[in-house]
């Protein structure tokens, strides 16, 4: 991910672009003279971590100030504002993704939503893989084609979902219904875990828990593989209807 | 001699093929969350080595787990042995691919080929991935459930399947025929390409070509993607007709 270590730069980031920025590092020690841009990241809703300066030096090798904004040259849609057009959608399609770490399966994950015409795929800010570099590459220019949102509560996320009548699906190995047997016409979100599943917060959020008829012996199946089945499942209805 | 680092992976070998593991490698300090592991290699009659950090960091390069099992390689399918198996087959399901090159795909597709039950996937000996360390590792234990045949030549391959009254769909962007248009019940083989899609000749070898619904301005899926799609179109469709 690349990095920004210049003041004025990182200021603008934090106070024009927020969405871009990942995480503000500090150097242990010089948290006085950077306050003003701890308070911007604060504002901007951006984490801040401060570490020690061997650490500091390991992760940064060769910068030469305290701090460093770890940055993204992708632009990320804004939650408040991808919910302000749910109304003007004809019919939302989204996913949301509860912490997948394996840029692999992120571009993987981006390129389908785009083969698809998802509206957008929805990612938490932290413990979670963002879109790097490799993630563009493997997505193959997916990205371009798909609005990614990312957001600091995945739980909240799909609540603020529910109460604009998206119909938000999990997807787990223990659900009772197959994908099939439910109709998935109409506004929804696929909710998936990452490479561990779904955690359970999460899942007692969603409005119902599906599964795809996998082998008893050997039920598993990738994240990114999961998803293509469960978002062609819904094409499939939405072309069957029509 | 290749290893396996995947725990799923060193476990299915354990209890499904142990007389192609050799020795189960410990990192000092790890026995106890490998207690689980070390139980089935004593099982299996497979020796234990327990080796200082150094030494195991020395001898497995690169590895992130601190468990490693040396393993004999992986035993392939001879591709006569499985023509002559068809007949006895309740509904043979297969899947070819004209080669894939990408580990990472190749592991992904025997992972979903396992949980999707196929009876095998055909793949060719040359220009394409082999069933390397990495693929089982990325499999997660797979490569125990679903046989994997090589073949010197894929077209004449498919002949002799259609021969056995296995009707062979390749998939193809431009076909005229979606995926669910088609009756996917009875004996079959899902041909698809590697990285670059169906080569003419295999193309031509096919019964029918079929296509995965996709936005016109970005059709493109990646390989495992698009055989989690069709092997779960194909399931669907028998699970409906029950």
């Amino acid at each position: 991910m690349p990095y920004l270590d210049n003041r004025n730069s990182i200021l603008e980031v934090l106070r024009l672009h927020p969405q871009e920025a990942a995480r503000l590092w500090i150097e242990a020690g010089h948290e006085r003279p950077s306050s003003e841009l701890m308070e911007e990241a604060r504002k901007a809703g951006v984490s801040i971590r401060v570490i020690p300066r061997e650490q500091f030096n390991r992760r940064f090798k060769g910068i030469k100030s305290h701090i460093c904004l770890e940055w993204e040259g992708f632009s990320y849609t804004d939650p408040d504002a991808l919910l302000a057009m749910i109304p003007s959608m004809a019919m939302p399609f989204f996913s949301a993704f509860d912490g997948i770490y394996d840029p692999q399966n992120l571009g993987n994950v981006i390129r389908t939503a785009a083969c698809f015409s998802l509206d957008a795929i929805i990612v938490p800010r932290d413990n979670a893989c963002s879109v790097t570099d490799t993630v563009m590459n493997v997505a193959r220019g997916g990205t371009e084609h798909v609005k990614i949102a990312r957001v600091t509560n995945l739980a909240r996320c799909i609540e603020d979902l529910k109460e604009k009548n998206v119909f938000c699906f999990g997807l787990d190995e223990k659900a009772s219904k197959y994908l099939y047997e439910i109709d998935l016409n109409g506004p929804l979100c696929l909710v998936l875990g990452g490479e561990e599943g779904l955690k359970r917060l999460t899942k007692e959020r969603c409005d119902m828990l599906l599964k795809i008829p996998g082998s008893p012996d050997f039920p598993s199946l990738n994240v990114a593989n999961a998803f293509a089945v469960a978002a062609y499942e819904a094409i499939r209805q939405r072309k069957a209807k029509k």
